[in-house]
C-alpha cells in the first residue's frame, strides 16, 4: 500500500517522521492508520504513540491530517448504516460465481471472526458484507439455488429490515438450526465448503451431522468471500497498552506462572489461547480493535513454565509494552501461529484447546502435525471470571462513579421529560456526557439501548434518526447502558414511567422487580450455577402466563467484555457453578409487543454468605446503585421483605450517591427513594 | 449342562414333558430353570408356561421340585447379603493375575451392564463380585499395584461398609472422578482394559482422555472377569409377555411405524435400540429380568419402515408373543446382533445409535463394519416419556389403589406406633401386605426404603436385620415405596412423626413443604426444563443454609422403570424441555445425620396450564393421593397460598380415598385430613 496525497504532503511528512525519531517512514503510517481506520474511533489520538513517542505537534497534526484523507478513502469498504445502497445481489452472485470455480455446492458464512468473540472489526465482517444483516449473531448458508440466513429471536425483526428476503430466506437459528436446516436441503454427494477459521470444531461436529444426514459433506477451504471483497479493510491496529496492576490486582507474571503451573499439572505442555479476552487478561494489557471492548485481537501459546509467545502486530504495541511484558513473552507475527503449532506437535507434548472457543483451524493444523490434543476449557475463563479484591474494589469505585452519573441523568429526565420534547438519541447523549466526565471513564462498554414506548419492547433495540420516538406521557421509558472505566465495567438498565403509568404497567413492573428481588436476595449452596437460579428472576411472571425471551444475567469483566463467561444466569443449560468474585447482571424483564418495554438491571457480586446453616452458602452483593421508579411499584403486589428491600436498597443508592452530586440531583434523589413500606 | 437328580427323576420328569407336549427335554428343563434362578424371585411360577401351555399340575409340581433342588446349588454363584464372606482378596489377586497374563496394565469395572440400565441382572454384577459394593452406581479401577472404588455421596457409607478399604481406595465418583484419578495414577505407555459392551461411548471418551493426560490409553478387551468369575449365572430368563393396548394405550404396530417414520424423516435407515425399557415400550412387551421393573432384557435393530428385528433368548417369550410381536418382528438370538450391524453397515443406510446409553461396542462394531453412524437419542426414549392418555387414566387408576393402600397403612401406623414396638421391617412388610391386595399388583417398584429416626436421614437405606430401628416417640419415621401395577408405576414417601415432634422438626418439614408446594403450584413456559425448576423446590432451605443431597424429581415410567427419562428436575444441567404427559417426582427432603430423615413426595403429572396470559404454559398435576402429616407443619411460616394448597390436597385425598378404604381408616383419615388454615 502506497500512501496518497500530494508529494510535498509526503516529504512533509518524512521529515517530520525522521525529526521525531519514529521507525516508520510515509508507506508505513499509511499503513498504520489503515489498521487505525480499521478500529473503532474511540481510540481517537491515543495511535500517535505508535508512530513517535512523544509525538511533536507538528507531527500530530499531519498524522490527523493524513488520517482523515484515509477516511475518506476508506468509506467504501464497508458502510455500517446505509444498507440499502448495498449491491447485496451482485456480492451473492460473486460468492456463487467463486463456489461454482471451486466446485463447492456451497458455503458456510458466521457472523464470527477468528476469535470466536461477541465484537467482530470491520475486516471480519463477512456476514454483514454478504447478507446486510449487522446483529451480533446469526449464519449465512448459501447454496447454488438458494441461501438461508440464520438469526434468533432478538433479530428476526432486524433482519427482515436489512437483509433483502429475495435472496436470502430467514430462518430461526435456535428452533430450525442451520445443521436441520442442512440435513433438509443438501442433495447426496455435495460439498459444502466452511472457513475452519470461522468455527469452532463442536460447531463443525454440528453442521457436519447435518450434512451428512443428507449424504452430503463439509469441507474446510480458505475463505472465499475474502477474495470477492474489494477494499476490505485490513486488521485493526488500536494501540496495546499495559493495564496496570493497581487495576488488576495481580502481576502479569504471577498470573503465568499461576496458570502454567495447573496446565503442567493437568498434564498439559501448552495451552493455545485465542479468546483476545483472555489474552488481554493473562498478560494485564488492553487494546481497542473492535468496539466498546478493549480487546487486542491476537493470539497466544501459554506454556507450563508459565512463559508465553503472543502472535500480535507489532505495530499496535505501545511504547513500553515490550517492558511490561517481561522477557518470558515472545512477540511473533498473527501468520507464525501455524508453525509454532507444528513445533509444539514436532515436541510430542499434549496441548491443550477449547473445543468451545478455539478455531477448528487450530485442531486441524495440531491433528494434521500429529499433535496430541486435549480438549480442555480456555484456562484463562474461570481465574478471568473470578475477580480478585482490588478487581472487586476497583468495581464498586466504577459503579459509585457511574451510579452519580446516571442519577444526575434521571433527575434531569425527571425534570425535562414532562416537557415532552425529549428524544432517544438526545436523551442517550446526555448520559454519555455526563458519564464522560468520570474519572477513568474510557468508553461505553456497548451501544446505549435508548428506548421509548413501544421501542422500548424491541430487546437489542437501538435507536436511529429513522426509528427514534419522543418519551410521551403515559408511557415507559427503558435505558439499558453502560461504560468502560479503567477500573471497571458497569451495565445497568433503568425503567422510568413518563407521566403517570397504567396499572398494567406497574403491575408488569411489579412482577418483573418481585424476580429481580428473588435473585438478588438468594441465597444459594457452593456449586450452584446460574441456570439453577434463573427461574427465581421469573416466577412472578410465570404465575401470569408471562415471560421474557432474555437471559436473567451475563458476567461481566473487569475493564474487559460486558458479556464475560463462562458463568451465566439463563435458561440455557449451564455446568458453570457461580464462584466468589464473580460478577453478573441481574435482569429479569417483560416486553409487550408494540406498547412498552419493562428492564431492571443492576450488577452483583457473588459473595460468601455468613448467615449460618449448615452448608457454604453463596449470595449476591448488589453493586450498580441508582434508584428504581418508585412510580412503577404496586406495594400490594410484594411481600413485607420485598418491601424491605426494594427500600433499604434505595436508603443506600442515597447515603452514597448523594455526597456525590449536584444539591439539585440530591434534592430530587431524597424524594425518589422515599420509603414505600 | 446338565440336570441333577436322580435318574428315576429325570424319567419321571421326561415323561410329564412328553404328556403335556413340552418342546424341552430334562436338561433344557434344567438349563431354563439356571436362567429363571438367575432372575428376580417375583416371578414366581410363571414360567411354567415356557416349558408347556397349559401346565398339567403334575408337570408344575415336579418344575418346582427341580428348581428347588437347582436354587439350592445355585446359591454359591452369588451370594447377595453376606459380603463379609466374600473371598474378595482372591478375587482381587486372581484378576490382577488375568490382566498380567494379557499385558494390561490395569482394568475398569463399571456397574454397568450390556444395557447401560439401572438394575443390573446376577450375570452383570460384576463390580459386587469384585469389590463387595452393591449399591446403584459405582466403578472399580484395578492397577497392578492399587485399585481404587468409585461412588457418589449417597453410597459413600455404604462402600465403606461393604468393601475391603485394604483392597480398593475409596473415591468420589462425581468430586474425583475416575478420569482424574487415571490421569494423576497412571504411567507413561501403561495400557488399561475396559470392557467395550459396559461402557457408553461417551464415558469412554472421558476416560481416554484421563488416561492420555498420562501418557497412557485405553483398550477394549474381552472382560477378564466374566473368565475368573466360577459358577457365573446364565443371563435370566424371567417369561416375556404381551402388554397389553388396554394399558399401553397404543398398539406396537402403531408405535413401530409411527417410530420408523420419524427416522426415515431424520436421515436414518435403522436405530439400534440397547435399552430394554425402549424395547418394552415399542413393543409393548414386558419381563421379569431384573428386579422391580418388568424389563425383557434384549437388544433391537429398529428400521425406517416399521419393522424390528427382536434380539432375544427365544426360550423365554412366553406362548402366544409370536403372534402378539407379528410378522414385522424378527426375532434373533442375542449373539447375531453383531453380523446384523454388520449388514446395516453392508447396506450403507445410515444407522442411528444412541451414544449416551448404548455400548461403546455398537459404536465400534459398526464402525469396523464401515457403517454410516448417526449419533442422535434413542427413538423411543421421548415418546415413552410422554404418556397418552391411557397410559395417564391407568396412572392415576394404580395411585388411587395405591393411595387407598398408603391411608390403610397410616392409620394402622398411627394407631400401632405410639405402643413403641414397630420395627422396620414389619412396617415395611405391611404396606407391602396392603399393595399386594390391589388389582393389577404385580411387584414393588423399588426396595422399600423404611428409615425410623437416624436411619431415615439415610438418602438410600435400605433396612436389615442388624441395621433396623424401632419407631420411637419423639422421632419421625421416613417410608418411600411404590408399586408396579399393569397399569401404573408409584413412588411415593410420606414422613410420619411418632408421638410429638420437635419444633426444630416442624421447622425442617416445613421448609420441605413449602418446596414441594412451590413445585406442584409452578407455572412455567413450554420448552422449561426440569433443571430450570429445581430451585423452586429447595429455595425455603437455601434461606436457612439448608439443602439435600439428591435430585428434585425423577421420571416414572408407566408400568416400567420408577426412574426413567430424559426429563428431571435436579441440579445436574439437562436440557430435555418438560412435555405434557410426562410423569415426574416431587420429591424435596431434609436430612440431619444421625437423627432424621424427612421427605415429601408426589409423583406429578406435565398438563398444559390454561389460566390465560400471554404464553403456552404448563404445570404439574399431582396424581399421588396419601394425607402429608399435618403434625408436622408449622402454619406460621405458610403463606396463604401455601396452606390453601396443603388443605385443599389433603381435603381431595379424603374425597378419593374415604370410599376406597374400611370405615375405621376412613374415620381416622378425616380427622387426619382437618385443615389447618
Amino acid at each position: 500500500m502506497t500512501a496518497p496525497g500530494r508529494e510535498p504532503d509526503r516529504r512533509h511528512l518524512a521529515r517530520l517522521l525522521e525529526e521525531a525519531g519514529s521507525a516508520l517512514d510515509p508507506d508505513g503510517v499509511a499503513a498504520l492508520i489503515a489498521g487505525i481506520l480499521a478500529a473503532p474511533p474511540e481510540i481517537g489520538a491515543t495511535w500517535h504513540v505508535l508512530v513517535a513517542d512523544p509525538t511533536p505537534p507538528a507531527l500530530a497534526a499531519a498524522l490527523e491530517a493524513m488520517r482523515a484523507g484515509l477516511a475518506q478513502d476508506f468509506r467504501d469498504g464497508l458502510a455500517d448504516e446505509d444498507f440499502a445502497l448495498l449491491p447485496r445481489a451482485a456480492r451473492l452472485a460473486m460468492l456463487r460465481e467463486e463456489l461454482k470455480v471451486h466446485r463447492l455446492g456451497g458455503f458456510i458464512v458466521p457472523r464470527a471472526d477468528e476469535h470466536q468473540g461477541e465484537y467482530v472489526p470491520r475486516c471480519g465482517q463477512r456476514l454483514a458484507w454478504l447478507t446486510g444483516f449487522t446483529g451480533s449473531a446469526g449464519m449465512a448458508i448459501v447454496l447454488a439455488e438458494r441461501a438461508a440466513l440464520f438469526v434468533d429471536g432478538r433479530y428476526t425483526l432486524q433482519a427482515a429490515a436489512q437483509a433483502d428476503a429475495q435472496l436470502f430466506e430467514i430462518r430461526h437459528l435456535i428452533d430450525e438450526p442451520p445443521a436441520r436446516w442442512l440435513a433438509g436441503v443438501l442433495k447426496k454427494g455435495m460439498v459444502v465448503g466452511y472457513d475452519p477459521w470461522l468455527h469452532t470444531p463442536q460447531e463443525v461436529e454440528r453442521l457436519k451431522g447435518g450434512a451428512e444426514r443428507a449424504g452430503a459433506s463439509l469441507k474446510p477451504v480458505a475463505n472465499p468471500i475474502d477474495r470477492i471483497w474489494p477494499g476490505r479493510p485490513p486488521a485493526p491496529l488500536a494501540p496495546v497498552v499495559p493495564h496496570p496492576d493497581r487495576f488488576a490486582g495481580e502481576s502479569a507474571p504471577a498470573k503465568r506462572s499461576r496458570l502454567g503451573r495447573a496446565l503442567a499439572e493437568d498434564g498439559a505442555a501448552a495451552a493455545v489461547l485465542t479468546a483476545p479476552e483472555s489474552i488481554a487478561w493473562l498478560l494485564n494489557i488492553r487494546g481497542g480493535d473492535v468496539p466498546h471492548t478493549p480487546l487486542p485481537l491476537s493470539f497466544a501459546i501459554l506454556r507450563g513454565d508459565g512463559s508465553v509467545t503472543l502472535f500480535i502486530d507489532r505495530r499496535k504495541l505501545a511504547p513500553g509494552l515490550d517492558r511490561h511484558l517481561g522477557n518470558r513473552v515472545a512477540i511473533e507475527t498473527p501468520d507464525r501461529l501455524g508453525p509454532a503449532l507444528d513445533q509444539l506437535a514436532a515436541a510430542g507434548a499434549p496441548v491443550q484447546v477449547d473445543p468451545a472457543t478455539a478455531a477448528s483451524w487450530v485442531f486441524d493444523r495440531l491433528e494434521q502435525a500429529g499433535a496430541r490434543i486435549l480438549r480442555a476449557a480456555d484456562p484463562c475463563l474461570l481465574p478471568k471470571a473470578c475477580k480478585n479484591p482490588v478487581e472487586l474494589d476497583g468495581t464498586r469505585a466504577a459503579h459509585r462513579r457511574d451510579g452519580a452519573a446516571v442519577t444526575r441523568f434521571l433527575a434531569w429526565l425527571a425534570h425535562e421529560a414532562p416537557k415532552g420534547e425529549l428524544r432517544e438519541i438526545a436523551v442517550s447523549d446526555r448520559l454519555e456526557a455526563l458519564r464522560r466526565t468520570g474519572e477513568n471513564f474510557r468508553d461505553l462498554s456497548f451501544p446505549t439501548i435508548s428506548g421509548a414506548g413501544s421501542n422500548g419492547a424491541i430487546v437489542h433495540y437501538r435507536a436511529t434518526p429513522q426509528s427514534e420516538k419522543r418519551l410521551e406521557p403515559g408511557t415507559l421509558f427503558l435505558l439499558d447502558s453502560g461504560a468502560q472505566y479503567l477500573d471497571g465495567t458497569t451495565d445497568i438498565t433503568r425503567t422510568v414511567a413518563i407521566g403517570t403509568p397504567s396499572d398494567e404497567m406497574r403491575d408488569r413492573f411489579t412482577r418483573v422487580l418481585k424476580g429481580h428481588i428473588a435473585l438478588a436476595t438468594a441465597r444459594f449452596p457452593k456449586g450452584t450455577t446460574g441456570a439453577q437460579l434463573d427461574a427465581l428472576a421469573r416466577r412472578a411472571l410465570w404465575q401470569k402466563g408471562l415471560d421474557y425471551d432474555h437471559g436473567t444475567g451475563h458476567g461481566v469483566g473487569s475493564y474487559l467484555s460486558v458479556h464475560e463467561g463462562p458463568q451465566r444466569i439463563s435458561k440455557a443449560p449451564n455446568a458453570q457453578p457461580l464462584l466468589p468474585g464473580m460478577i453478573v447482571s441481574n435482569e429479569p424483564g417483560y416486553y409487550k409487543t408494540g406498547a412498552y418495554g419493562i428492564r431492571i438491571e443492576n450488577l452483583v457480586v457473588v459473595q460468601p454468605s455468613q448467615n449460618g446453616g449448615e452448608r457454604d452458602m453463596l449470595c449476591f452483593e448488589t453493586v450498580t446503585l441508582a434508584p428504581l421508579d418508585r412510580a412503577l411499584v404496586a406495594p400490594d403486589l410484594l411481600e413485607d421483605e420485598e418491601i424491605a428491600w426494594f427500600d433499604s436498597y434505595q436508603a443506600r443508592v442515597r447515603e452514597v450517591i448523594a455526597p456525590l452530586v449536584d444539591r439539585e440531583t440530591a434534592r430530587w434523589l431524597e424524594a425518589a427513594t422515599a420509603p414505600i413500606g
